[in-house]
């Protein structure tokens, strides 16, 4: 009995992310914080990059069980990542976990990043939903990348976040640099740069001699501020960003409410 | 050639939308905005409500004419909202256009809608590249709800927005009480408010007796502020919010500089 009120004093901890449940970063997500609570996986049966904060309204989901997390509770789910971490508080928790972590991303989520990214876009509706929630990401797009600072480091901040007396709106966009552990100088508190993608879609004929498009484009950072996640990151160090789902743009605001007459 | 010229001169328009290109409230939209500048349509072939800021990655996308703007240049695209604008940009219009509008969605963008709203994420890319743009949204779910009221602030606000000085990351976010037009107070510049979806997804039984869930919810506001679009929205109000895309919170981001040692 004892030990069944230890376990249950645990903080549950959800874990999800974007690249699918089979991708080895979130394998690696799981082990850095199996050890810190009660772990409960619920994650896209498919990658779901670059699936923003997109929800499934026009069809039915489904969770099917899914044994790859050496006896740790997990579901794949058929919908998006946001849409993982509702369902799981809704029908697999039916409750709000202490934590949600997502991740960990194959490829950076720094900058404008944030926007784009089902990593992200599932830490931050775990933050609307008064989840605290961290978003991890690797600079390395390679299914064969080396996890090893990546996970060492969401340890350290998950123990961080977990013994902190955090706010519950608390969204963290973590990024790692792509060098062995010895290299990262430590972990810096950022604000997201001012990038942006400079598109440039190929145009091709397929098989039918028809005409299609694909999304391709170069990364360019107009932002030479030293307090950005990409300067840190550019640094070796790991890069925190504290992110809010409040989009008003207030400077804006005043400003319209001054001049603005109809 | 003089009317050549003045016709170069009008300012470009893109229109776009989520709720699919052959949707009243784009009807609506162009027609608001037709005598305006130059309008282009590009838009998606199919509804993409709650899509967010997704963009398709991982197969390619098209654009097909289509005739249904009354001699308006008008192209369906099989992407997201938001791949819309990057294509429009990109392969259409081959510049940025020098207004980017969205809607009229068929339902409230106001407050956390603001982040899963496909209509809002378009304007919230023509904004990250740097062309200013407004979403628009009536209060009315229905494929026959009355444009006229909205149809008329659309046109005016548009207007001001191209007669303005406007910064070029500007970004609003316009929601229109579905009253008739002589009930109507004004338009109120507001911040977003802290409002969000309690989720309950139905669960039911397919005919093979496999489980589905799906996403339903209730709306709660939890802000009893006066200066927010859901308050001006309750009191017949045109609501505008200024919208960014800089995701950083700047309040927890000092406090975590102060407090957090590794």
């Amino acid at each position: 009995m004892a030990k069944a009120t230890k376990k249950k004093d645990l903080p549950i901890i959800l874990v999800t992310n974007d690249d699918g449940i089979t991708a080895p970063g979130i394998i690696n997500l799981v082990e850095a914080v199996k050890h810190l609570g009660k772990v409960v996986v619920v994650a896209p049966d498919k990658p779901q990059s670059g699936m923003g904060h997109a929800i499934t309204i026009g069809q039915p989901l489904r969770l099917i069980p899914f044994d790859g997390f050496d006896g740790i509770e997990a579901y794949q789910c058929t919908g998006t990542p946001v849409d993982c971490v509702k369902l799981a508080v809704d029908k697999v928790l039916h409750r709000k976990p202490d934590l949600c972590v997502s991740g960990i991303n194959h490829g950076a989520n720094h900058s404008i990043n944030v926007i784009y990214s089902g990593t992200m876009s599932a830490a931050m509706e775990a933050g609307i939903e008064s989840i605290p929630s961290i978003g991890f990401s690797l600079l390395d797009y390679s299914i064969e990348a080396d996890f090893s600072a990546a996970r060492s480091y969401a340890r350290k901040i998950v123990d961080k976040v977990l013994k902190s007396k955090i706010d519950k709106h608390c969204i963290l966009n973590v990024n790692i640099p792509a060098v062995p552990e010895e290299h990262i100088k430590g972990i810096k508190i950022c604000r997201q740069a001012y990038a942006k993608y400079e598109e440039d879609f190929v145009e091709r004929n397929d098989p039918n001699g028809k005409k299609y498009f694909w999304l391709t484009g170069e990364f360019v950072n107009f932002d030479k501020g030293r307090d950005t996640d990409v300067w840190a990151l550019k640094n070796n160090y790991v890069s925190v960003v504290p992110v809010q789902f409040d989009l008003t743009n207030y400077v804006l605001k005043t400003k319209l409410e001054k001049t603005w007459k109809f």
